[in-house]
């Protein structure tokens, strides 16, 4: 939520006289958005995003985010496209950063998902991962099971100021997802980050998906786990079974399961869940009580950790009774 | 530059029924507004603001903020317009925070102003000044000689933590600024803070006037002094009198100076100075390094004062040679 480089108007006409899309009629630094900065500008073409590539997105991975845009979009999923200028790069670079001209979408996003938007989600994200199937490049999965180990350890002993011995109960847990990963389910490009702020609605339809920064070529159903834990739980931490139920069957309607998956789920959602909290408690002991962003909290995932650790089957996701 | 408050798409959704602008179609915080939470929301009938009061501005002055806005537009300055829900209301409430929806305005605020620029804004500030005359409501400038005193003792000796010396030369011009103030001109509503970031253009005009929120009651020339700390000053301090003149002289081709507004000017002028000068150095002293506002640097304004105070006449801004 913040806006870490500033822009001038001089730079920004100069920018965006490269493109088909008229004069800029005005232009905010909008408070989205924790890895960029980010400007929604009014030109004559209409809304645009101008995204600015902050340190922690590396410039090399660029190419993929953006091309796997354009090429999502063309295969129909709703999503912003990168605007090439008039050499056709969509590429570019102000104020010393790597910078792109995105599209607008509308939509809002929702704070209190129901059963009805899990469900557009479900089919949204199969639709996603049946789009992206035909996307050339590839780029790995740098926060799967192989890194979990490291940022676990970056966070080490400190990881109990969380929580009272969360540090040997998270070292137990890598050890059985280390050694029980599926290794062999369908692969594909996925979101990997697919969170209600990621998914925008018009009423009761998806608008479009957003932030594909962290995309990457993984299980496909292991991005459906990140979903169930960012979507199927309500604020007191309770698992609500109608609403992932209600995103399984969208979604398994579109692209069924193979038996493997099926019988997986569980465990990846243990590792979805085991990914999110290790990037917050790292976070969470890494950010100063004023930063500009503020870290978000690690014990809702502990306890999301702990509910799929007690599901045996993915039955009692409410798929396949 | 920060969202200080959390608006859900419920509670917008909710908010903006009350009002003849149908759906909204997105919203987004922007990372603009010192003092208050903004969003800019796109409904079916266009672009918005929605701006949220956060603590520093007192509830009871907002009817005059909103009152004045809508004064200046009716009397054909461009500026944002407070919009009215379907009861006539122009203040609400959101999320626990006094709120207004404004009309947008397009317009990019201009880093580097050039002469041209500030001939501009000197007649768009005569224009506001002729407009605001016959507003009817009232509000006293709480930052006023006399309001300056308890700047400079919150401070106190911490003032020398910017400068050397610092406390004591602020010392003897406060003294000097409460004996000579002037304080019999024209009086009437001024903007108060009309710095480049407030001032929105579309080419070469300008398209509008923005954030009144210090807008009140006091000398006419005091804002006019406000602009020439603001806008005449070169990134090396060096002050640009082809810039004053440009300003000067098409303010005062609306509405000419009397004899004594000539003559105070560059005591108004150190006046100016200063309060920027008291705010900038309290915030200074008072802001932690990672708060999420950054404070501007005082000693920009310690060479302002300085060459104003080496000024002997208004013939040395330019104007009357």
């Amino acid at each position: 939520m913040a806006v870490y480089t500033e822009v001038s108007d001089e730079e920004l006409s100069a920018f965006i006289a490269d493109y088909d899309l008229g004069n800029v009629l005005s232009f905010k630094g909008i408070a989205e958005g924790v890895e960029n900065t980010n400007y929604l500008i009014h030109t004559e073409a209409g809304p645009h995003i101008l995204t600015l590539y902050e340190k922690r997105v590396k410039e090399e991975d660029l190419p993929f985010f953006l091309g796997l845009m354009e090429h999502l979009s063309a295969s129909g999923l709703a999503c912003p496209v990168p605007v090439r200028d008039r050499e056709g790069r969509m590429l570019r670079e102000i104020a010393g950063r790597p910078a792109a001209i995105i599209t607008f979408l509308e939509g809002l996003w929702i704070r209190r998902p129901s059963a009805e938007h899990c469900a557009a989600l479900g089919a949204t994200l199969a639709k996603l991962h049946l789009s992206g199937q035909g996307f050339a490049m590839s780029r790995p999965n740098a926060l799967s099971v192989g890194g979990w180990r490291p940022l676990y350890e970056a966070s080490g002993k400190r990881t109990d100021e969380i929580a009272d011995g969360l540090y040997d109960e998270l070292g137990r847990e890598l050890k059985t997802l280390e050694a029980e990963w599926p290794r062999d389910l369908p692969q594909g490009v996925i979101h990997a980050d697919l969170f209600p702020d990621n998914v925008f609605f018009l009423g009761r339809n998806i608008s479009g998906v957003i932030d594909f920064y962290f995309a990457c070529n993984d299980a496909l159903a292991y991005d459906i786990a990140i979903c169930l834990n960012a979507w199927c739980f309500e604020p007191d931490a309770a698992f609500n079974i109608t609403k992932a139920r209600a995103l399984l069957r969208s979604y398994t309607e579109m692209r069924p399961f193979s038996k493997e998956e099926f019988d997986v789920l569980p465990m990846l959602a243990r590792g979805a869940a085991m990914r999110f909290l290790l990037t917050r408690v790292y976070d969470w002991l890494n950010t100063s009580a004023e930063a500009l962003v503020r870290p978000k909290d690690p014990n809702e995932y502990v306890r999301k950790l702990r509910f799929h650790r007690s599901v045996a089957s993915t039955r009692e996701y409410g798929l396949g009774e």
